[in-house]
């Protein structure tokens, strides 16, 4: 596609940690999507993102209309330069794209003694309590934390109740989805897991407002205004889809998508290793907490992504099939072996 | 009790804003509460919380065993001065108390152009996904976002699906609660809304596993960590309680509570001119999303509570009979005019 060798590196290196963690639909499986939005001529693959503008703890990133999974990277190393200079750098992006695996992103910080954040906005797919209408990205909130003999905490999570891939899982296999999950088009509670591509929408974390649906809609909120507002992006309803093949929203308030970025220097507070200490007491007491059912414990965030990880690195990635023959496409159009 | 005359300022500034706002769970109802910490000797008020340790965006506030109404709005001064100067400004705080209503302190931000957020961990009340244990507080979240010609975004609430007070309010009524909200003390769903004083727990946010609790359970966590690891505080299921009547922990790592502030100045991103104009198109795009049912729209954070406030400056704030008759005693005790 014409990216320079250091960018493909780290989109190849995003991609490739997705499905390393057990996270597929982020992974290699979207390689043909990201192809896609460039022949549309939605992403450019010969611009560099820069620093528009900028104070000791904060930039605002132009993408320039690249690549997300290059923007995030290099708006990732400005938070952290500027968090070596000054105890914490926080960086809000415009004119971006989807930038993969929000959780790798904000692991970058941690080499560093950091705290890594890492938040994005993305196209509506969720409707806000009380709303049958879309207005809102699965907008992720990702927080890495480094700990000391234990490894890192590692949250990643959609502010939904369920991330739109489980229900592609659900519907591929044919199975209903719990209540809570997604609404249909008129508002209404349903199982039926393909309710969101017939016009539904998926719920806010909670679900339902007597489960507080609304605080789920609130940190969804708070994702979009700092990556999308703050930036100069668009937001809300007006945020561009992932798929080639929808329309552009008519009206755009920004440019593209928006991200936020944010890391803080552990000793900017306390020594390291005292606070790492405290990680580790932290993470064990959490470890042994008394389980209700005794072979299931309390999970520490980035737990089950290790576990995958050490399994594939040993294994192998299993790729599904249409992924794969995806990949082969697109081996034989750039000429690649694959 | 012999605070300084601008410290009980601070202090019946932030109950009564609290009352004002409709959030009498966290208003003068209080009040007797503090003074019987430091009937108790855990709450000094003849100290002055400071900085032990800073870079330019950062800093550790000791709260000096202060009172947390008065320790909050100081450190949170502190994280808009540091804004004002590089950007943004991040304050971790230990050795505090109980700091009242969370959404007012990030509130102190937005007549200065800028974001403002608050945490707070808070003693142990509440159970992992799959433990039974309480292991965390409710830790509140509370972001400010100024907008322009509509009124600023104030998110303001607990990491669980439902706050304390109001399971005290269902007991009070002898109604149950929807499952979800809390477990016993074996960790069984249950709708009794006692459960939680019969040795129970609050759950997460998102309820149970199939709704992602996990989500809720990282939101409280890192609340947990930002406020009491990275400043040096009791952190889990160490915090000190609120009640005087409840025994300290038996062991506790760190000092007090831990509270965590950020201030963002917006124009270290974009002008705030333009930022607000976008933040009122966002406000007003969220109010004209279409309803499910014609009653019920969408609402903006922070309008339930001006309204209340609304109603409660022309109408005043009617108090509990309980309530009353604790600010008598108090007022008896301390011969001030009631």
């Amino acid at each position: 596609m014409g990216l320079p060798a250091s960018s493909a590196a780290d989109a190849a290196r995003v991609l490739l940690s997705a499905d390393l963690r057990g996270v597929d639909s982020h992974g290699v499986a979207r390689l043909s999507g990201y192809v896609r939005l460039w022949d549309a001529g939605r992403i450019q693959t010969n611009t560099w993102p820069f620093i528009e503008h900028e104070t000791p703890s904060t930039a605002v990133v132009d993408g320039n209309a690249g690549l997300g999974l290059c923007v995030a990277p290099y708006a990732m190393q400005v938070a952290i330069v500027k968090a070596a200079q000054v105890g914490t750098g926080w960086v809000s992006v415009h004119n971006s794209s989807h930038f993969g695996i929000a959780g790798v992103h904000a692991m970058m910080a941690l080499p560093h003694d950091m705290i890594g954040i890492a938040f994005t906005n993305a196209s509506p797919l969720v409707a806000p309590t009380f709303s049958k209408d879309r207005m809102l990205g699965t907008n992720p909130i990702a927080v890495a934390i480094p700990a000391g003999e234990e490894p890192p905490f590692v949250a990643d999570f959609a502010t939904t109740t369920a991330a739109n891939g489980k229900l592609e899982i659900l519907q591929r296999k044919k199975e209903s989805a719990p209540l809570g999950w997604i609404q249909t088009q008129e508002g209404a509670p349903t199982t039926d897991a393909s309710a969101l591509k017939q016009g539904g929408a998926l719920l806010p974390l909670g679900g339902d407002r007597e489960h507080s649906s609304h605080k789920g809609f609130m940190l969804g909120s708070i994702v979009d205004i700092f990556s999308g507002v703050l930036s100069g992006a668009n937001f809300g309803k007006y945020v561009p889809p992932f798929p080639a093949y929808l329309a552009m929203p008519s009206f755009m308030p920004g440019k593209g998508i928006g991200h936020f970025f944010g890391a803080i220097r552990i000793d900017g507070f306390r020594k390291a290793a005292d606070f790492k200490k405290d990680m580790d007491t932290w993470i064990r007491d959490m470890r042994a907490a008394a389980p209700i059912h005794p072979e299931q414990t309390v999970v520490i965030p980035g737990d089950p992504e290790r576990t995958e990880t050490a399994h594939r690195l040993q294994h192998g990635i299993e790729l599904m099939e249409e992924v794969y023959d995806d990949l082969q496409l697109l081996a034989e159009r750039f000429k690649l072996a694959l």
